[in-house]
């Protein structure tokens, strides 16, 4: 008998790669953090002697979902302004918001509650983009989930930097050194947009996340207004822009695109940029539907993002899972569009890869670490079952996933949060909205 | 002291009508059934004695959710063949399962499966097109549950009637004469579509429908392929044919209208045609998005619809709630089309007045039968709370429905079902899977 950690059993199993298998009545070996087998469950009795062993009949294993783009801490904003266009939303709504709100102890509070709902939904990883990351980063590192610190990068005076150069200074000191090797957290940049960062910052953001070996996250082509604001401003769209800058290549992740050219999409593929999906917060803010499908066959990498939670209005990657899939089809014309296989890879593996994690995670393969989501289907809305990538993508909802754990910590155990208080992060939101609603 | 038989407390109660105020800490007074007064809750306290008091602090009180169309039994299909347009989705996957396997056991057991699901999601009143349309009413008038059984009329011989004229008679015997003057079912008819409905057949409904007072609901301009095999074969859109049969009236329930022309629009707005949105089928199967604003911008009554369980997957209309509002939004390219209050009118009191049943049910107001859901806000991807309705659209899951009551009595008390056994009601499914799948 050999000795491990945790030896999980679940009726199914979605390894998601070497390919796109269902494993049934399966173990998962988890040792120091890692996934060190997957293996029959018969086997696996003889084989490990576990000092936990977790037994989820009716339940259906997979890779923790990875949501590549949010503002976690806009949850203390969410349903704040509904049913409003993006400009009206930002500059009616939000930026005024932010302008009056913003501190760290907001942004600490409102992570908080982004990592405990995500956790709740079974995301294990994700990537967030807003003022004060280094209180994000402490956030996500206390909680033990994954996080890719998307340091903002934004030309005008913050509650957080006076300008574009302190916000890069900042978040190299604050963020980028600060986090060199931690097993968790990792970082990239985001300048906002085009429209908010001048041609002399993404100069300086080019030179500084090159030294760093950094990412770049950026939204961009969202709404036909920044578009057309943009031609009328600079004669260029915003992706030629980012060409002209040398900021497009394979480590540019590219938020919503829902507007692109067909040159443009070739200029992806050829460059190896990526794309984050959010396709609820384009719906609602009326942005219009990504192309996934023309990106997909272009063989461009397009992942999942819920996006803020003042947009969209939940940090539910299960959610997305199946509007992407139902708008993909309309939108092509074809119901064969985006089958489950191809969402549930989206959510996990590609999500992974976007972030430049999918060496280490997005799978349930021996050697990597064990990020892993578990969803009860014995739900009287997921059954009967003919096949549980189905249910998974089709019927199952964040309530449903009953345990998460993130390199190896069990974070979520039958619905329950091991490692928060959700009743604390509740209130502390309560207050936040409190002070808001009073002004 | 006024005695009632139940006091529920709310922290919010959005009553719908007369208008779309949002009450705060108020009570709803049920007695025989009915709601007999929504008061303050200091003043509830005072004017009555409960023999049964429910205290919901962090929930919100709404209308029971109303599901105008689905096929209740095709649960036992959930999952079995997803991914595919609807043509090929009925000929090939959809009628042979059905010819094979439909039976008043399958009916039955799917019927009571779909029943638990949709009392679990807050759906008070659902109506039902399906063969054994007897078996799925006293299925319904046992389980406590409101219901519009639309009795099937189908040219083909099924294993349930060996013709239309066999429909029509069968129907008026079994169910149509068996529930007059029942509190919680009624009836109408539902020719399935003009594809598999004759002149002679739609000419001998009229007839009987008139006799019983009866309304017709129908799959209409489902698909574009729909419309163009009618054409091809009649040399008349399908909604012009019912025209010509003179079924085009107020007592009309038109299921999908995804593909309308304008003059089409205009001719439901003259003869208060209603229409069943099922936003969530129609993407899944690539049919398109039904034009919605347009429907409402010219007076048409727009309800909400779940569809069968074999295209949707799951009867959730909070779901389809936020589905609708969402691709509303891109469709008329206008954030601010179908707000949350709006689409709350469309789950609710819309939804009865196209089931003829806004009298009854549909709002909270003295007088109406007490059908209400009662939705727990306490859960971290809910809060902070701004705005409840904005919770309830746009973040609400179905299993954050905690309470459900039809006609007053408690079907659904903190999440679990007090007339119905979950566990014996999955395992009828399961067992039907493992005889289909096994095939």
């Amino acid at each position: 008998m050999q000795r491990c950690d945790t030896l999980i059993y679940a009726d199914w199993c979605i390894p998601i790669e070497p390919d796109d298998r269902l494993l049934e009545r399966h173990a998962v070996a988890i040792h120091d953090g890692r996934i060190i087998d997957v293996l029959d469950a018969a086997l696996a009795q003889e084989k490990y002697r576990a000092n936990a062993v977790v037994n989820r009949p009716d339940h259906v294993l997979i890779p923790g979902l990875v949501n590549t783009h949010t503002h976690a801490a806009m949850t203390i904003f969410r349903g704040l302004a509904d049913d409003m266009a993006l400009e009206r939303w930002l500059r009616e709504a939000i930026w005024p918001t932010e302008e009056r709100w913003v501190s760290a102890e907001l942004v600490r509070d409102g992570t908080k509650l982004a990592i405990a709902e995500m956790l709740r939904a079974g995301i294990t990883c994700f990537s967030d983009q807003y003022f004060f990351p280094e209180i994000a980063a402490e956030a996500a590192a206390d909680a033990h989930i994954r996080a890719v610190i998307a340091t903002p990068v934004i030309d005008f005076k913050t509650a957080w930097a006076n300008s574009a150069a302190d916000c890069l200074s900042k978040a190299s000191d604050l963020v980028h050194d600060r986090y060199v090797d931690h097993p968790l957290i990792s970082s990239c940049f985001a300048p906002h947009s085009t429209a908010t960062v001048s041609d002399e910052a993404f100069a300086q953001l080019r030179v500084v996340a090159d030294q760093l070996d950094c990412g770049i996250q950026i939204h961009l082509h969202e709404s036909a207004q920044e578009i057309e604001e943009a031609l009328a401003k600079t004669g260029l769209r915003p992706f030629e822009r980012l060409q002209k800058l040398g900021l497009v290549n394979a480590s540019l992740l590219a938020v919503h695109c829902v507007h692109l050219l067909p040159s443009e999409i070739d200029a992806f593929a050829a460059a190896g940029v990526a794309v984050a999906h959010c396709p609820r917060s384009n719906l609602k803010l009326a942005d219009g539907v990504a192309p996934v499908a023309t990106l997909l066959d272009a063989d461009v990498n397009v992942a999942l993002g819920t996006d803020g939670a003042a947009s969209n209005n939940v940090l539910d990657i299960l959610g997305e899972m199946r509007t992407a899939a139902m708008i993909a089809k309309v939108q092509s014309d074809d119901a064969e569009v985006m089958p489950a296989r191809s969402i549930l890879r989206m959510a996990t593996i590609d999500g992974a890869r976007a972030l430049g994690l999918a060496h280490e995670v997005g799978s349930i393969e021996a050697g990597k670490w064990a990020d892993l989501t578990c969803i009860d289907l014995n739900r009287l809305h997921s059954q009967p079952i003919y096949d549980p990538r189905s249910q998974v993508v089709y019927t199952a909802s964040s309530e449903q996933v009953a345990d998460v754990w993130v390199a190896g910590r069990h974070l979520l155990d039958q619905g329950a949060l091991t490692h928060m208080n959700s009743e604390d992060v509740i209130i502390r939101a309560q207050e936040w909205r409190q002070r808001i609603a009073a002004v």
